[in-house]
Parts: structure tokens; C-alpha cells; sequence
């Protein structure tokens, strides 16, 4: 049994983060933490948890997590890396859902999230939690930076066409469209049922935080340089993410299915479609899976890759118990593999 | 392990059968059946079960169930019945989750559901399937007929009132909601997206399916007689059922809310709020619960009930599989005690 | 043609009464105000009306509205009351889309909106801008108050019936739905996408603001008594109200449809469906008519009628355009005739 | 005032053009036919409608048109082939909604469309009703074809940069996402609300029916060759087409955003926003505008267009008013000019 604690457990990515974990039968949740709720049953907070949790909302300032194993942080871009170095020092081993530790250079840390890195040193320490590509350095890993949303479903689209060289690495599109968990609970106008139901539009055209970090991820599959146009655009829906990606394939008659199928052969929340299929984020929701499918549409000489995921689960906090799974040594798919709800 | 067989896996009630069925501990399901989707893998027709399920649908005409402990009836309404007799007198037991055996007067059937019963013989046998009222008859029984959705929200919002003899049974007001899945799968142009969303209406005033079936219920927990006014709602939602129910009270100065918790002290599935709480469907999406709270608002007189319930789950699905833990005396929630998918 | 000012123009009321404004033929826009956005353009604000609208948003606190006939308030509660007496002596006419002038009690406006009325001298002068009871007085009103959302669809489907004394007074049911435009454009977490999409619940069961408001025009219709139990729920949708209303009827034989056909025979934007009819929100959507349908169901002796309305039209704007053009004199029905959007 | 006849008025492409005649100050519908409604009042089978249109539904067999100057066809695809010789024959102008005279090649048209053209000889003269393009066509044109709703936001979106031949016409990306409403009002499982709702996919990534018809008009827009990939999604709103466009640009240095405000310096519908703008569907529901922007993210090389438009009004009923007014030299916009709703 292992024991956890949480950090910010009153935004989406907490509480799913709370439902994957009250079902996981080797984790004992021993603190969820929250500034603003402090006190608070988390059952009261979260009707939907009635029954399941029997926690308050602890003060982070008072919460040092003595008997826990492993902290997650499901807090805003910012706070993990204030924290994580004292955790460290306690010997807690750490998965940190937010932007905090996902970029090897902290320079661009501070130009794409406003602010300086408050431990950079830790930065080349910290494994990115894409099990993947990095499952052997995840398991001993003492820090691990779980991927964005977009990042996944983006990287796990381009991974196999990158490593075998198939495309050309300098005309990679992305087109994602996300539901709207994807911009977490905060109060914004721009988030109000009013503002967004019957409504679709794209955002951040000209620089998204996700961008450095896709570009990371692919140039290391790539072994060489790797740049993408990336165009996210916000889905009149709660969970899900369909990236559409699109690149020149150096050899138009390569085998693109047979190259997907190889490649993510032993991943267990990979799921490679059959030939001619479109993927729909509905058949994720809920789940840790990320669905692809791969076309070349009429001897084009471009691929599309169609990639869903639900951005709370692989996109997020079931990444997250993925990757503590790795990390204990237990099966990958523990408490992961409740099937998606559908309709 | 129990062995499972299904009658008709392709609407949404089959669906979300198999889906959670896929995830109990304790049963195997060995056959599915469909006539429009015989020798289909059941996970190409539902991408969301890739993975969790690896049967194909069979032909209902084929299919004996010869190594089945119990089948599920996942069909229209009227086909149990033509397929239940013979399928008991080979000793298997059987859960409907139809109409077909729900109303105990043949005749009435026939004026509801259009078209003569086939085996009123069977109607006096048949247990109605709420556990709330009936879990010594169900572990015994070898025909359940499982309760339709507003059915269940209805019946468990009224019973503790009329059970105390707390209101007068001639003033009872069911004003029902229910998300579109209530509506099934078939192909209706009243049910298309484009009719639905951001649209709602009332319909069947004039007299629903489900008004016997409640009135039913309503009159044998009154010891006597019970009569409602129904309106059933359609709400552009897929999943839950809103029920607000109206009543008034022999004695306006009652604990209302010390009469619900306890009648459902020992009730694991229902769910009693505490007072002043208004429950959400999607505090239960997925999830098999129904969650209640109950105000008497202004000192009116009239006491009001707040019932949801995900009408697919404790609706449908989730209380079929409930009632079958009864029948094999398993845990009564095993299988079940997923939270709900929020958001 | 008429020289119209706006106070509060970024909220959705405000918003729709700028849609509706742009198009009529007789009214020209002279300025809207808003702290908020202040030399911002009104089509920068709200792009859908870009091409329609040519104004910038001015300063309240620099605005007299010199050269205009009327001024509408699309404020929040509480802010008409401060400015309305000034504008007043300057011989301006008035419209106040929100609750100030509604109650013609000052101590319950304070009990039910928290805050001591700033001009109960007005009270009595306001007429309550009803145009179906009151539109002789609204002809020569200095001063309307435009009725809340849930109080015009619900006080247009009991009129007929308390009119006539058709039902007892004291049976009054009134179970509301709301689309969530409803709520207003303020950022609350409670009122975001991820919350409001796919779920359904009741609020405010022990006493909504709109209560005492009802029960006013009620009370005046019934000439004397009359009383309510009235429970909103939110609907995810943006907009539209449907309200379900329930009485019992003092002679369960009366013919219901014909009582309410003659009664609003000469109402333009009241639309008495025929019998047996469910009016849907959608064939109001954008529109400024309320429809109803009234039903008797199972000889209960309880009439249901149901009323549906868009809350922002016939429930806040577009009767405030109506009230408009009954106070100058013009077609009641200029620059409201537009079809309903719809699918 | 013009005689107005309607073929096919029971789809959502039929029901949004009579809720734009109805509001068109110099239309007088004289006759919509429908073989199935025979005899219904069109008001009667949408609600919506009530208190606007006065005619019954017509059979399209003893239907000649008499009094006619023009007919619509708003019918499934090859319906009006049979028909129109024949009312040409008669004198009357035509709009078809359909494709059935788009593509000049009636062998391509077979392949797409499953079926023999049956009058090849007009597609010749038949004039493709994309006024930004042929509005001196249109003008004196007999037979106007309307453009699909996909075909008219990528064609607007691309056409700037192909004219000035500013992009290599080998390299066009079209990702576009439409309501559901394009898919139509038949009723079809896969466009359910149970179906559609919280769930987003690609679909036709093979070969989609209205990719000959862009390419035919990207190819006369760059004098040459041009060719795209064009990958149409389903987003879970009802109205609404969201084109993301990518090219490789030939001079990357180019002022794009001046190019295309010149281009459409003079059109009335088609909206250049500002710089760094996000064109949302929201902003043209309901109205005959398509709204661009244009953008060269992180100076790829790539430019990235957005369009947006309302499929039913800009993509198929507004846009056939739009051509009506230029076949009878009236103003353009007439008809047209009322503002979006939003939200």
C-alpha cells in the first residue's frame, strides 16, 4: 500500500486526480491540500466523491506529508517549484502535474510562463512522465514532470513518423482542438457556459505554452532539429483533445499503419486503430487511453494523424497514477482500466 | 465467477451494461447477442470498449446460453417476453431491463405498450427489482423485472414520505428531467443533436409509459391508494434524470429531513444530502447512486424532493447489476462503486 | 426617431438589447456606458456586432444622455436606484431591465436583495412593465420596470387561471427551468462550462429572488390572495425558460384551452398553442414571443400549463423594446418581428 | 416584390431559408413544397415559425411555380437535375442549394455523388454563386448553383493568397469543423444527441464530396494547379463552420494582413479582423457574415487562416438570399443585416 498526498486537490486536475486514486487498490490518500478550503470535508466540496473520500481539505503551509511516499502536485503553473525542493530533501518522491518542471531550459520556463524558475537546478534532474518514451527513468525517477495535455496527445501522434525519419521534421502541423477542462476551474468570463457552448474558436495562434514543450519532446525523437506550426482551438465540450497532425512523408509509399502498429505494439494505453478509422475523443472519456488512427488522404504525400485522449485522465492525472505505478514497481494499469464512459 | 449473457448489446442500456460488467471481479460474460450485428466484434461497434472486451455479437436466434448463470434482456420493449418463459424452463434466471414485466396487470400493459402480453403468466412471479423495497424477494427470484429510469428516481423520492403516512396521497406532483439517453438509440429525428441541444420541453403530459409503473409502486408503499400528476421533461444533456417532486404534508411541522435518513440509513446506493442541498446529475454521472434532498420551502405545506440518479446506471444498468449481486449473494456493490465522472 | 441611451452595455442583457436596438427602423443608439470598457468600441467588445454598431462605450459618470428621449438600465441590481431620480428630473424616460423598481414594497426589495432601497418615493410611480396587464399605464410611464425572467413566463401562464378564479390560490406550483444566460455574464465558477455542461440541478428551493416579485402580480390578478412554491432549476443550455405550472382547478370540467385562447386573443407575443401541444424553448430562441400550451392530464383535476420564453428577449430585452414602443406611440411589434433561430 | 417558390422546405437548410425570406422586406413566398408534409401547415410543422408563415406545404408533383420569378431548392442531393429543365424551360431563375450543378464535370460528379448526372448539358452555363467571386455572373445568370457550406469559408479564406499567388498552391492544409447541422436532418444514429454531445472526430479524412468543388475553385482562384488536404470535423454545436487554413508562404516577408483587407475591401460579408484576432462561430450564428483573420505564428514560414461562418446562412441560405438580391438588382444586403445572436 502506498500512502500519497495531494497538493491542490479543488481544481479538475485534482479532482480526477482524487476519483483515479480512491479506486486504486494499492493507495491510501493520507492528505489532500487546499489554501481556500482548508477544513472542508473534500466529499462536501466534491458531491461526486460522497462516500469515496473521507479527507478535510488540509493548510499546505501546515502539511509536511510525514507518512506519505509520493506527492502530487495539481497545483497552478508556479507553486510545485517553490515546494518540491523541501519535499525532496524529506525524501518524498514527487509528480508534479503542473508546466513546472516539464522544459529542460529555464530560460524559456520564464519567457512562456512569466516568471523566473525558482529551482533550476532541478530541471535536468526531472524526468518528463511520458511512460512511452522515458519508462526506465521514471521508475527511479525522485521527480517527474507529468506532460500537458496537448503535449501528449501531440508528441504520442508524431513519435513514430519522428523516430524512423519518415517525415520532414520542418513541416510538422498540429491542429488540437481541446474541451474546455483543459482551462481549468479558475472564475473567467471566457470560460462561462454562455461564452462557449454553440461556440468554436482557436486561441494562441501566435505562441502557446504547450509549443516549447511539444518542440522538446519532438526534436529528441527527431535526433536533430524538429519545428511545428500549432494551432489549439477551444471545443465546446468538457474532456477530450483530437490532434490532427499533419507532415510531409519523405517516402509516400511507406506502410504508415504498419509503422504505428510496430511501434506502439507492447503500449498498453496506446491504441492504435485499424486502417480508415477516425477516432472520436468520446471513446476516451474517462480513460487512460490515447486512441490514434493514420491516414495519407488521396496519394497525397501527407500524413494525418488523428490522436484523442481526455485531457483530465491521459492528458493528465491518469498520466499522473501511470507514472506512479512505474515508479513503485507495480502494474502499469492498476486503477487504470475502468472503460470509457460512453455516451 | 457467474457466467453472463446479454440480449441485445447495441442500444445505450446494453452498452453501459457491458461496460460495467467488464469491470466486475466476479463475472464473465459469455455471450451478447444482436440481430442486426451478428458476428461483429463487440469492440469494433463500441471503440470504447477496445481492449475491455473480446467477444463478438451472436445471433439471438442461435444463442441458448448453455453455460450461463443469469441473462440480461437489454431489448425493446416486447421482446423478453416472447424469449423469457423458454429460457426459465432451462433454469437459467433472468433480469429484464425492459418494461416487459413490470406492471403486474396484463391489461394495463397492453393499453401502455400497445400490443397484447405474451406471457401474463409470468407477471405475478416477476419481482420488481428496486432493492430498496424488495432485496429479500430478489435474492430468490428467477425473473426480475429491473425498474425504468424515472421510475426509480420517483419511487425512491416518494417512499419514505408515503410509507410514514407523511403526505396526502392525492397530491402528488412528479415533475421529471431527464437527459436524452433515456430516449434509447434509435433513430428518430426528434433526437438529433440538432432538435435537442439548447432546447427544452416537456412531453407525453397527457399520460407517459411510466406513470402506471410509478403509480404502482406509489400505491403499494401507501398501503392503499396514490395518485400523481407526471410531466417528463427532455433535457439537452445525455445522462441523468432530475426528479422534482411535490407533496403536502398531513404535518407541516415534520422532520422531513430525519424521516429520509432514516429510511435510507443502511441504503449504500441512496444517498441523503444534508439539509438545504441540491444534488446535481452530475454529481452521479456514471456512478450508481441516486442522491436525494428534501426542503419544504416558505412553510408551505408542500414538501419538495430533489431526486437524481444517472439513468443508465441506478436507472438501468447499474441497478441490474445490483440486483444480480443480491441474486448470487456477492457484495451488493461490487462492480459499482466507481465515482462519478466529474467533470 | 428616437435617440436611445444604454447603462451597463457588456453584460448579456445589455448585449441583446444592443442586437435588438441595431434593428429597429425608429430607434437610433446614442450612447451606452460601461466603467468596465470605457473608450473600448462596442464592436471591438462584442464582435458579432461588428458592421451593426458604431459607438464606443462612454464613461456613466460623464454620460447625461443629453440628447435622448429614454434610457435603458442593463445594470446590476442596485444600480438604477442611484441614478434613476436624476435622469428623471431631467424629463428623461426610463426603462429598468433589472429588479429596482419591480417590488412596490421597499422592506422586502431589502430583505430579498440585501441592500436598503436608495428611492422608495419611486415605487409606486414605477409601472411594472407588463405590457399584458399593464399597458395602458405604460403608455405614459416616466418610469418601467421591465419584469424579471421567471416572473414574465410565469405569470403569463397563471393569468388566465387566476383571472377567472379557475384555480385555488393557494395550490400555485410553479417548477422553472433556466437556460444559464439566466445567471448573468459575472465570472463565477459556478456558471462555467465545465460545471454547467451536461448536469442539471434546482437552486435556491428556500427562496429565490423572482418569489415576491410573482407573487405581487399573482396576488393582483387573483384579486386577493395568492400564493406559490416555486423552484428554478438551471438547464444547460444558454438560453430560454420553461416554466411547468401546476394548480388545481376549481371546476376540473372547465375548458382550459378555450379560457386561455380568449384571454390572450389579442396579444401579439403570447401564442396559445393548440391543445395538446409542448411548446420547446427553441422556437422561441432570439424571439420576443412566450408560447404556452395547457393541459389537463388523467382527469386529475390539476392543470399543467406550460410556458417557455427566451429569457433574454421576451424575458428582459425584447419586452423592454416592446414596453418602448407602447410608451412613443409605435407598433407594439417594430423591430421584434423576427423569426426564432432555429434548429 | 419577387415571387418566391420553395422545393423542399423540411431540412434545416429549407426551414433557416424561409426564416429569411419571411424577414425579407421585398420576398413573398408563394409556395414550399414538401412530399412528405403534404397538406401541413408549415407553421404547424415548425413552431418556430408560427405567426410568420401562413402557406400549407405543397406536393412538389402538381407544384409549376406559376406565379413564380425564381424557385429554391433546398433538397437532398439530385433532385433538382430532374427538375430544373424543366421550370428553365418555363421561364423561372434558379438557386439550387444542392450540389447538383457545382462541379463542372459530370463524371467527377458521378464518382462523388453515386449517380449519372441527368442534365450535364447545363452544368456549363450553370453560374457558382459565390458572389465575392462572380457577382457579375450571378447577375443575369438563369441557373445559380449556391456553394456548400465548406466549399465557401475555405474558398473566402484562400482565395486572397491565391490570387496574388502568394503561397505554393501544392501546400494547402484545410482543417475544418463544422456544427452538426451540416450533416443535415435525416434521421441517422450517428447524429443523435446521445452521439454527438461532449465528443469531437474527424470524419472522410479519405475523400470528402465537397473537396472537388474547393479544389475546382481554388484552381480558377490561382490560375493553375492547386491542390489541398482537406480534413472536415464534427464539433458538438448545432450552426457553425470553423476553416484553420495553412500554406507555405512564398515570400514570407508579406504583409498578409493587408493583402487580404484589400482583397475585401468592398464586400459586405466577408469580415478582415484586426491582427492577432480569433474569429469565433458564436460571433456569426444566425448572420450571413464570414469572419477572418490571418496569422504567421512564430515566423514559420506557414500562414494560418481562420474562417468562420454560419454553414446554414453564409454556407447555404443566407448566401442564396445574397444571390437573389444580385440576380434582381437589389440591394445586396437586403434581408441580411441582422445581427448575429449571442450569446
Amino acid at each position: 500500500m502506498i500512502n500519497v498526498g495531494i497538493v491542490g486537490g479543488t481544481g479538475y486536475t485534482g479532482a480526477e486526480l482524487i476519483r483515479i486514486l480512491a479506486g486504486h487498490s494499492e493507495v491510501k490518500i493520507s492528505a489532500i491540500t487546499s489554501r481556500g478550503m482548508t477544513g472542508t470535508p473534500v466529499a462536501e466540496y466534491y458531491p461526486h466523491l460522497r462516500g469515496l473520500v473521507d479527507l478535510q481539505f488540509t493548510d499546505p503551509a501546515d502539511q509536511h506529508f510525514p507518512d506519505c511516499d509520493i506527492v502530487f502536485f495539481a497545483t497552478p503553473n508556479g507553486t510545485a517549484m517553490k515546494l518540491v525542493p523541501g519535499l525532496l530533501d524529506r525524501g518524498l518522491r514527487i509528480i508534479d502535474l503542473a508546466a513546472d518542471f516539464r522544459l529542460k531550459d529555464a530560460e524559456q520556463w520564464r519567457r512562456y510562463y512569466d516568471m523566473p524558475h525558482e529551482c533550476p537546478q532541478l530541471l535536468a534532474e526531472a524526468v518528463y512522465g511520458l511512460p512511452e518514451i522515458n519508462r526506465t527513468q521514471i521508475k527511479t525517477a525522485r521527480l517527474v514532470a507529468n506532460p500537458g495535455c496537448y503535449p501528449t496527445a501531440v508528441s504520442l501522434g508524431f513519435l513514430p513518423l519522428l523516430a524512423h525519419n519518415a517525415v520532414d521534421p520542418g513541416s510538422l502541423i498540429a491542429d488540437a482542438k481541446s474541451g474546455i477542462s483543459g482551462a481549468g476551474r479558475q472564475a473567467n468570463a471566457a470560460n462561462l457556459f454562455g461564452e462557449v457552448a454553440e461556440d468554436f474558436c482557436a486561441y494562441g495562434v501566435s505562441g502557446h505554452r504547450h509549443l516549447p514543450e511539444i518542440r522538446q519532446t519532438l526534436q529528441i525523437a527527431s535526433g536533430g532539429s524538429a519545428d511545428l506550426v500549432f494551432v489549439p482551438h477551444r471545443v465546446p465540450m468538457v474532456r477530450g483533445i483530437h490532434a490532427t497532425l499533419y507532415a510531409r512523408l519523405v517516402d509516400s509509399k511507406l506502410d504508415v499503419q504498419a509503422l504505428f502498429e510496430d511501434y506502439y505494439r507492447n503500449e498498453i494505453f496506446v491504441d492504435v486503430l485499424p486502417a480508415g478509422s477516425h477516432p472520436s475523443t468520446g471513446s476516451v472519456r474517462g480513460a487512460n487511453y490515447c486512441r490514434l488512427a493514420v491516414h495519407v488522404p488521396q496519394h497525397s504525400g501527407t500524413v494525418v494523424v488523428l490522436a484523442v485522449e481526455d485531457n483530465l485522465v491521459k492528458g493528465a492525472a491518469g498520466q499522473a497514477v501511470q507514472n506512479m505505478n512505474i515508479m513503485f514497481d507495480m502494474e502499469e494499469s492498476l486503477g487504470l482500466q475502468q472503460a470509457a464512459i460512453w455516451p
